[in-house]
C-alpha cells in the first residue's frame, strides 16, 4: 500500500488536523466526538443542515461545510458510519430554534445511527428531520444497504437545500427540496481501478488489467458488471442509458449534469466524460442547464467516475445557483 | 493501459470539447490553432496575460482562464509543448491595446515556441513581455530543461498577475508582479506512482512497489532519488526543507502554502500532507497566511503531490484575495 499517511490508525484525525489549520476562517473541527461546523454555528433562525458519513469521500461532506451548504458534518473512519454521538452533538451545536435535517446516505450503518441520533434530539427537545439519499440506479440492493445507495446526489442535495436554509425557509419546505432533488436524480458509477482502505492494507477488490466495474458503490461495493475496459464512449453509454430510462428524463427536460471523479481520475478524462455525456444526452434532446465537473463524491484513490443527472426546475436552478462559501464549493462570495 | 478516452489521438481535442460545452459561460475554445480565451476578450485597456504548455496537468492552463486570472491558455499534446501559432492567435485575440504577457514555464520547447511567437507579435506591432517560472529546487536541469523547471508557481503567478491585469495597472508593473512571484516561490514534487500518456500507452516510468521518487518533474522527469517509501511525515521533510532552506525562508515570515494533487492522490491525503507541513514551518516559526489544496498542476493520473510556498507580502496578499472566476478556481465573484 503506497499512500501519502502516517500511520493507518490516524488517518482521519490527521486529516481533520489538516482541514482545521486550512479552513480555520470558514469551519471549525471539534475532537472528541469528531464533527465540522461552520464558524457562525448555531446560525439563529436558519433551518441546520447535518450530514455525515464515513471518511474517504472527500471533499464530501466536511469540505461542504459552510454558507450555503452544511451547517455540520460528522466524518467516520474510512467508510465506516460516524456513531450516534458524533450526530448527537454536531445536531446540537448547530441547532438555531428552526429546526435540524438529516441527510443521510441510504446505507444500514448511517440510517440506523442518524436514527438513534434523531431520537435522542428530538427526545431533548430539538426538532429532527431526516431525509434519505438513494439515487444510485446500479443496482437494487448491495453490500451495505437494502435498496439503492446514495451517492451523487448528496452533493446535489447538499447545496440546493443549503441555500434553501439560507433564504430562511422553514423545516417543512427544506425538507421538502431534499425529498425534490432525491426524487429527480439518478447517478451510476464505474471503476478502472480499486481503492485501498488504509487499515486493511490491501485492495478492496480485485480487478484485471484489462477490466472496469460498471455500477461501482462508493466503497468499491460490486456493480452491475465486471466487464473489459472500452472506449469512454461507450462506458458513457452503458452508465447514462440506465440513468436516463429510469426517471426517465425526457426530451425537453433541462438538467445538472454532474461528472464525479473517483478521487485517482484526472480531470483531463472527466472532461471527456462530460463530453461524451453531452453528445448522448444532445441525442436525446436533454439540455445541460447547469454541470459539476470533478472530484467531489470520492472513493479514495480509486480510478473511475460517476454520472449523476438531476432534472431541473426553476426553483432547483435558482438554489443552485445561490452564493456558496465552502473548503469543497464556492461561488458567488 | 486503463483510461476514460477514446482514441489516444483525440484524448486533448475531445477534451476541449466537454471544456467548450461545460464552461460557455466563462471561456470559448478555439480549433484550429487551439487556444482557450476569456468570453470578454479582448478586453481593451487591460493588460492581457497569455500561458500554456503541453495537456494532462488539468486545470492548468485552461480552467485558469476568466476573469482575474488568464486571458487565454494554449494548450499543445499531452506533455507536448503548444506551437507558435497557437500562441502567436492566442495572443492576437486577446490584445486589448496595453500589452499581453507570456507566462511560460521553463521547459525547453515552451521557451523556444513561446519566442518565436512573441518575435511575431511584435513584428506585427502587439508589445509582448515574457515571464519565466522556473520555482522547482528539485534538480539543477532536467529531462526537458537547461535550468529549473517551472511547476507549481505558475498557478500562484497567473492568479495573482491576473489580479494586478484586472486592477489595470500597466504592463511593466504586471511583469513586475509575476516576477516576485517567482522570486518569492520555491517548489518541490513527489511521486507514488507513474502517470501513463495516452499515445505512448506504457507508464512515463517504472518505480517498485515500496518506491517513492522524491524531486519528481510534472512529466515524469527524475527527480532527486528513488527510495522506499516512508511516513508522509518523512516525506513532506524531505520537499520542504529545501524548499525552506533555498530561498531562504525565514521565522517571521508568512507564506502561502500550496499542497497540490498530482491528479490521482485523493484530497484525504492531501490534508494530511498540509497538516505535515504546518507542523513543519511551526517550527520554524513561519506562518501560512493562506494556503491553496488540491490537484491544480497535474501530471495525468500520478499519484503524488507537490508543495509550493510564496513568501507573502501585503501587496501579493491582496491580489492573492481578489476576485478570480474561472472554470478551476472561483471566489469572491
Amino acid at each position: 500500500m503506497k499512500k501519502l499517511i502516517n500511520d493507518p490508525e490516524n488517518v482521519v484525525r490527521e486529516e481533520l488536523s489538516g482541514i482545521a489549520r486550512a479552513h480555520g476562517d470558514l469551519v471549525e473541527v471539534h475532537i472528541d466526538p469528531h464533527y465540522i461546523v461552520r464558524t457562525d454555528a448555531p446560525v439563529q433562525g436558519k433551518v441546520a443542515l447535518v450530514s455525515g458519513g464515513g471518511s474517504g469521500h472527500e471533499p464530501m461532506h466536511g469540505g461542504f461545510v459552510g454558507m450555503g451548504m452544511l451547517d455540520a458534518a460528522c466524518p467516520g473512519e474510512v467508510f465506516t458510519s460516524p456513531t450516534p454521538d458524533q450526530m448527537e452533538a454536531a445536531t446540537k451545536a448547530v441547532d438555531g430554534g428552526a429546526g435540524v435535517v438529516h441527510i443521510v446516505k441510504n446505507y444500514t450503518g448511517d440510517v440506523m445511527n442518524f436514527e438513534m441520533a434523531a431520537e435522542l434530539c428530538r427526545s431533548e427537545g430539538t426538532e429532527v428531520e431526516s431525509v434519505l439519499v438513494d439515487d444510485d440506479v446500479a443496482v437494487q440492493d448491495s453490500l451495505y444497504t437494502a435498496g439503492r445507495r446514495g451517492v451523487g446526489a448528496t452533493v446535489l442535495m447538499e447545496k440546493i437545500a443549503g441555500a434553501a436554509a439560507e433564504q430562511r425557509r422553514p423545516l417543512k419546505e427544506v425538507v421538502d427540496v431534499c425529498r425534490k432533488v432525491n426524487d429527480n436524480a439518478r447517478s451510476m458509477g464505474m471503476a478502472l481501478t480499486s481503492c485501498t482502505v488504509p487499515a486493511a492494507g490491501k485492495p478492496t477488490f480485485e480487478l484485471g488489467e484489462d477490466e472496469m466495474e460498471i455500477g461501482i458503490g462508493i466503497h468499491g461495493e460490486p456493480g452491475r458488471e465486471r466487464r473489459k475496459v472500452a472506449p469512454v464512449h461507450d462506458i458513457v453509454e452503458m452508465m447514462a442509458t440506465p440513468i436516463v430510462d429510469d426517471l426517465p428524463f425526457k426530451s425537453g427536460d433541462q438538467v445538472l449534469a454532474f461528472v464525479n471523479g473517483m478521487g485517482g481520475t484526472p480531470l483531463i478524462e472527466l472532461y471527456i466524460v462530460f463530453h461524451e455525456l453531452a453528445s448522448l444526452l444532445d441525442g436525446r434532446g436533454i439540455g445541460i442547464g447547469r454541470n459539476l465537473i470533478g472530484p467531489y463524491i470520492t472513493s479514495l484513490e480509486m480510478q473511475g467516475c460517476s454520472i449523476t443527472l438531476l432534472k431541473l426546475d426553476d426553483e432547483l436552478t435558482g438554489l443552485w445557483d445561490a452564493p456558496v462559501k465552502t473548503p469543497g464549493l464556492r461561488w458567488g462570495v
